[in-house]
């Protein structure tokens, strides 16, 4: 948070980090590793529910896939940037950027999954909702198997 | 990263780290820094453009605003558990926990100058998005100005 809220402080709102200013490789580690921590956040309470860990909640899954869908958009500026990772640890793998197509078409892969996740809970039909998280969770994995180094 | 992809593998999907175990407090401080990472992601770009210091870009600014109305909505549950923080290192002040009403208070402002954003940039009229810009943000600073430690 701090490499967020000292960055500047623009219009008293402190959390402007890149108003203008080029962004550091580090940066970008930060904001895809937030990313991929938001979309586990979601991901987390879909897969108690499937697993009948928790009790099935239709209202609350439906919340989380929305967020996933809309997460899974915002993936990919958290690449754009290259394999530099400004000294932070990453378990990005450097072949991302040496199979940019193969990693672009995983990330598509999952964002049309979640998209569909999205709109299958907004149906609210249990059965599908779940086989929609099976297919969704497989595209997490099809990429971590290739380009996540743990 | 590795805190939440270590947790859990389920269904060979590793971002699921809280599928139906009990949330600990440096997991919900990771999730809110990682959501305010995120707010302050998407305001960047909207206060460079704001002030002038990259070109407008209308569609850009709006894409970067419905984000943050979306994000908005996640904040709150990073505040759910209380001041502990499980050791992780955190500026939000323990007042916080102390003026719930007031910190809901100031939470709600967000969301609805933040929603209000999205909206008047779907509507594409610059000066209204650049007003609506420094309205939002206002509602970070006096939220921050009062519970956040730096």
């Amino acid at each position: 948070m701090k490499r967020v809220f000292a960055a500047v402080a623009l219009f008293g709102c402190a959390v402007c980090a890149q108003a203008g200013a080029p962004v550091k490789p580090a940066d970008v580690v930060h904001y895809r590793q937030s990313v991929m921590e938001l979309i586990g956040w979601n991901f987390g309470p879909l897969a108690a529910m499937t697993k009948g860990k928790t009790a099935w909640d239709a209202k609350e899954f439906a919340m989380h896939a929305e967020r996933i869908r809309a997460l899974s958009t915002q993936a990919i500026d958290g690449f754009a940037h290259g394999a530099a990772s400004g000294g932070v640890e990453t378990d990005a793998k450097a072949d991302i950027w040496n199979n940019l197509d193969d990693f672009h078409a995983k990330l598509d892969d999952f964002m049309t999954e979640a998209k569909a996740l999205d709109e299958t809970a907004r149906g609210g039909d249990e059965a599908k909702m779940k086989e929609q998280f099976h297919k969704t969770a497989e595209t997490c994995k099809a990429c971590h198997d290739k380009y996540k180094a743990s």
